[in-house]
C-alpha cells in the first residue's frame, strides 16, 4: 500500500464479489475508502477496490489484520463464522450486523425459533436428524417438505422439495443439519429490503416481486405489481420489525412468500440483496450507499422510487464468455437500459450481472429488460 | 499489476482527477476497465483505480507506455501536448478526442478561427501581443476588454477583466500569447453537454444555467429556468454543430453567454464537464457514462433528465479539512440530497467535492443543494 491519507472513513468488506464491486460507486461518491477481503486478486470487487487485502475469511488472524483501521467491518456474504465475529467486536471493532443479529441469516433454525418466538409467520417447520423425523412432520403437515441445510445454502443449493419419503434420503447425505418446512402454496414471492443503523433509524424500500427459476431470482418487479397496498404496509412492518427485534445493522432483505392466507417469511439476509439491485437506478438511495450509511451510523437516506416502475432482470452466463460485443446491440435498441456487469468469468448458469430497465409501464419496461437479458446471455432476440 | 484477464476493454484516461474518479462507477458498471496516468499515487482518481500508472503526460514516452493494451485513449484534462496525442494515434492507438478536435479546446484562438469560419456566434476576438494591441481593440470594441491567455487557462485563471488601458499590463508579464475579446453583457450564462460517437452519432442534454462566482462554477440549474424553448433548440444546434464540424469524439461542453441578441459561444471543453455533474442522479445515462460509451464507440445512452429540476451545487474547500464530521446534519436534514467528495486534499477555494438535488419545484430544490453545499464547506445554516 501507498501512503495514502484517508480523507473519510475506511469500510471494510469481508468477501469481494459483487455485492462488495457494487458499493464501491457510492463509496467512492462518499468519499468513503472500501477495503475488501478477497481470496484471489481477480474476484469481481478486488478487481475495482484499490486497498483489495488477500486473505482467508475463515481465518480470525487474517480477519483481524484486515480490520486494523477499518472504522466498520462489514459483510459480502454470511459465511464469516460467528465466533470470529465476536472476536473481532471484543477487540473493539464496530462490526455491523454484529454476530447476535447475523447468526439469524447464518442458521436457519436459528431464524425459525426467534421469528416463532416473536410472533412473525412462518411455514410450519421442525430440525429433523433422520428420514423418520420427516415422516413424522408429513404426517402432520402433509407432502411436500421442503427440506434444508441449517447452514451454508444458496442460490437453491441446500434446498430439497420433496414429494414423498423416497426422495428425503439425498439430504441427510451430505452430513449436514437439517430443517423441514412444510411447503408453502404460494401465489407468487416478495421481497422487503429495509435498513437500519445502531442508533435505531429504520427505513423500508417499497416491496418488490421477484420472479424465480429452479430456485434462482431471474426478475425483480419493483414495486411489486397490483400488491394491496395493507398487504404492502404489513411486509414493510414485518421487515422493520424484524431488524428491530433481531438487532440488525445494515440491510435487512427479507424473502415472503404471498398466500391466501396472508403474508409468510421464507429467508433472510444481512446485506445488499439481489432483490435490491433495481434500486442503483430506481431509488434515490441505492442499496449500497444505504448499507454504507447504515454501517457508518449515519442517517439513512430516502428509499423514494426514482420512477414508477423499475426492472431488474439477472444475467445468468451461457456459452459464450464474451458478452461485451454484444453491447452494440443492446444499447442501439434502447437506448435507456442500464447494464451491470460483475467482472466475473462466465460460467453457465452463474449470476455475471444484470440489466435495469425504467418507466412508467409495466409490460413495456419488463419487455426491454428481459430483451437485454436474454440477448446478452443467448444472442437471440427476445 | 497482478495477472487480471479483463472482461471488457481497456479505457486508458490521461489525468487522475475527479473527473476520472467520476467515471469509475460506470465504468464497473459496464465491465469497462480504467486506466489512469497520475503524477502521483493519492491523486483523486488513483484512489478509486486499481490500475493507476505513474507518469508525466509531458513525456511521451510515459504516454506510450501507457497506451499499450487500451483499447481507447481519452483525457481528463487538456494539458496533453497535441503533437503527442498524433503521436499516439500514429502509433495506431483510438485516442478520443483526437488531436484536430481537442486543439480547439487547449488553443482559444484557434477555437476563435474555426468557430468564426462555420458561423458559429462568438463575442468579437483578436490575437493581441502588446498592450497597444489592445487600445486599438478597444477603440473598435469598447471597454472593458477580456484578455484570455491562449493556452492554459483554467476556472477564472489565464482571465483578465480590464476597464481600462491601465490595467492591461498584468496580462503580458505572464509571457503567455493572449487573446482579447468584447465584453458580452450577458443576462446569464448556460451550457449545453453533447457527446458525439466515432461513427458520428450525436446526443445532446438538455441546456443548463451556470452560475458564476469570481470566475468559478457554484452552481448549476438543469434545465435552464425560464429558457426559450426555441433558445434551447439553438443551444443544443449550436453544440451538435461543433461537435460535427470539429470532428470530437467524446462529450463537448459548450459555454455560452445569453444575450439581449441571442446566444454567444464562450469557452469549449471536450471531456466530462463539471455543467454536467448533475447528470450522475439527473440523467438517465450520465455524462460519465455516456463519455466511456462515445469513445468505445458505443451507441449512446439516453440524455432524458430523470426528474423535472435538478440542481447541482460545487463544493468549494475552506478552511476546515475534516468534512466527513458534517454528514451527520446534512443526511438527517434532507434525506433526499446526494454528496460526491473527490478524495481530495482540503484547500480554500479548491474544487473538493459537490452536492446534487432533485425534485419539481425549482426554489425547493435550489435551497436544499444551497443547504447542504454551505454546510458542507462552512458548517453554518444557509
Amino acid at each position: 500500500m501507498s501512503s495514502f491519507s484517508p480523507i473519510g472513513p475506511v469500510v471494510g468488506i469481508v468477501g469481494a464479489g459483487q455485492l462488495a464491486r457494487m458499493s464501491q460507486p457510492p463509496a467512492i461518491a462518499l468519499g468513503v475508502e472500501l477495503r475488501v477481503l478477497a481470496n484471489t486478486p481477480d474476484e469481481s470487487a478486488a478487481r475495482v477496490i484499490v486497498d483489495t487485502r488477500l486473505g482467508d475469511y475463515r481465518d480470525l488472524g487474517d480477519l483481524r489484520d484486515f480490520a486494523n483501521g477499518c472504522a466498520a467491518i462489514t459483510f459480502d456474504h454470511e459465511h464469516v463464522p460467528t465466533e470470529h465475529i465476536r472476536a473481532l467486536a471484543a477487540d473493539g471493532h464496530a462490526v455491523h450486523p454484529g454476530a447476535d443479529a447475523l447468526v439469524h441469516a447464518q442458521d436457519k433454525a436459528v431464524m425459525r425459533e426467534r421469528l416463532t418466538a416473536i410472533g412473525v409467520p412462518c411455514p410450519a417447520w421442525a430440525r429433523v436428524s433422520s428420514a423418520e423425523d420427516v415422516s413424522r412432520f408429513a404426517d402432520e403437515h402433509g407432502w411436500p417438505v421442503v427440506l434444508k441445510a441449517v447452514r451454508g445454502g444458496y442460490d437453491g443449493r441446500g434446498v430439497w422439495v420433496c414429494e414423498s419419503a423416497e426422495e428425503v434420503a439425498e439430504a441427510f447425505t451430505a452430513g449436514v443439519e437439517v430443517l423441514a418446512e412444510a411447503f408453502v402454496p404460494f401465489a407468487r414471492e416478495l421481497a422487503v429490503l429495509v435498513a437500519r443503523s445502531p442508533h435505531g433509524q429504520g427505513v423500508s424500500y417499497p416491496v418488490v416481486e421477484t420472479v424465480q427459476q429452479d430456485g434462482i431470482c431471474v426478475e425483480v418487479l419493483a414495486p411489486a405489481p397490483g400488491l394491496d397496498p395493507e398487504d404492502a404496509a404489513q411486509a414493510q412492518r414485518i421487515g422493520l420489525k424484524i431488524a428491530h427485534e433481531l438487532g440488525v445493522t445494515g440491510l435487512l432483505a427479507v424473502e415472503m412468500f404471498e398466500t391466501a392466507d396472508g403474508l409468510v417469511v421464507n429467508e433472510l439476509a444481512m446485506r445488499p440483496h439481489n432483490s435490491g439491485h433495481w434500486t442503483i437506478e430506481g431509488s434515490t438511495t441505492s442499496q449500497f450507499e444505504q448499507h454504507l450509511r447504515a454501517v457508518l451510523d449515519l442517517p439513512l437516506g430516502s428509499p423514494a422510487m426514482t420512477a414508477p416502475v423499475v426492472v431488474m432482470a439477472n444475467l445468468l452466463g451461457g456459452d459464450d464468455p464474451d458478452l461485451f460485443k454484444r453491447y452494440e446491440h443492446v444499447f442501439a435498441h434502447d437506448p435507456g437500459v442500464k447494464l451491470h456487469f460483475y467482472g466475473k468469468e462466465v460460467r453457465p448458469g452463474r449470476k455475471i450481472g444484470h440489466v435495469t430497465a425504467f418507466g412508467t409501464d409495466l409490460e413495456e419496461v419488463r419487455a426491454r429488460a428481459r430483451h437485454a437479458a436474454v440477448y446478452l446471455t443467448t444472442g437471440e432476440y427476445a
